[in-house]
């Protein structure tokens, strides 16, 4: 299974054409990735990402119309990220040693970043999902590959007699993707993984429930 | 049980010393509070705060110390609304139907506000947990009191023999209130309860195996 997601971004007008171009868009995504993810969306300014990209704010207007079609590049971007930082075991959460690796390899994640920073993806969709449509709407599709990687595991383990056919891959999919995000923000406020590892557990000793 | 949050800034200097000057930092509070809630930290400044609350800014300065000092009190003052706002029923966890009512006035609430806002709490710790730390203490102990209201429904039914003996009621509250934000930021995401009510009848239904 390919999770690499299907940007909405790349059906908009991208006017780097040379491979030079490409590289300076990539570049001025890159600092507004990192700057958001610093100091949140309202605390970037598009002279903070010039600045960080080391290009003119006339530069960014060349490739993006406004902010918000760069915040949601930025979005796209991340999801790339977060997505490909589940890796190998996301794709393949087919069996209990996947599950439990994906879990660990999470809870790892924010012990090496003691508990800074979050889900890049929730803390946009926190501070935008009723603001901003457009950085929405890739949000939605972005939560949406990431709960389908849980989803087509679940399908799998039920076609192989590995969980009942009553389980329910859709909302058990949905209530693991709610079980990392709020896990996330606990483990963000608390300055402690517990509350990760806490909700996670939950959400797979849950999912063994449905075990035959 | 009590729910009413202790208020740290109840030790912090407060400089209202009569029912009128309460009540001018009582609104100052509320218009904040509100004000956060609707443009988030960043994006509420003391100048928006005055002009909702009709007071100059030098009376924000005679009552808080700072914007930040300000803060920790909105998230108080949210806390006690948001655990009120969960009453009668997250005072009385100890049985099934408590936690079916809890679960079905949590996700009417975000049918009525059309998916939006988020938790005040969840969406004041996204924004501020790796930045403020005077806010983030407030805020752990907002999430500790919210939690302790799930544990000691648990620890009740365990003395009731309505939960097995094993069920470890800190890290099930936990994991509780882990769904409950991660759905709630889902849910304001995709502007629809579903992932609310997945992810809550999944923490419910897990908390259930545990029954005799």
């Amino acid at each position: 299974m390919s999770i690499i997601p299907t940007s909405r971004a790349v059906s908009a007008p991208n006017r780097a054409k040379t491979p030079k171009g490409q590289a300076t868009r990539a570049r001025i995504v890159d600092a507004a990735a990192a700057l958001v993810f610093e100091e949140g969306v309202a605390g970037t300014s598009l002279d903070d990402v010039g600045a960080a990209a080391r290009v003119g704010k006339s530069q960014i207007y060349h490739y993006f119309a406004d902010k918000s079609s760069l915040i949601s590049e930025v979005v796209t971007r991340q999801t790339i990220a977060v997505l490909a930082g589940q890796e190998p075991h996301i794709s393949r959460l087919d069996n209990w040693g996947s599950w439990a690796a994906w879990r660990d390899q999470l809870v790892r994640e924010q012990d090496e970043n003691h508990c800074t920073g979050g889900c890049p993806l929730g803390s946009i969709a926190n501070e935008l999902a009723d603001t901003d449509e457009d950085a929405r709407a890739v949000l939605v599709d972005s939560f949406d590959q990431w709960e389908r990687a849980f989803a087509d595991g679940i399908t799998r383990m039920k076609a192989a007699g590995a969980l009942r056919a009553d389980a329910d891959a859709a909302s058990l999919a949905s209530a693991v993707l709610a079980a990392v995000q709020g896990g996330l923000l606990l483990c963000k406020t608390r300055k402690s993984t517990k509350p990760l590892e806490a909700s996670l557990d939950a959400s797979i000793a849950y999912l063994r429930t449905f075990a035959p």
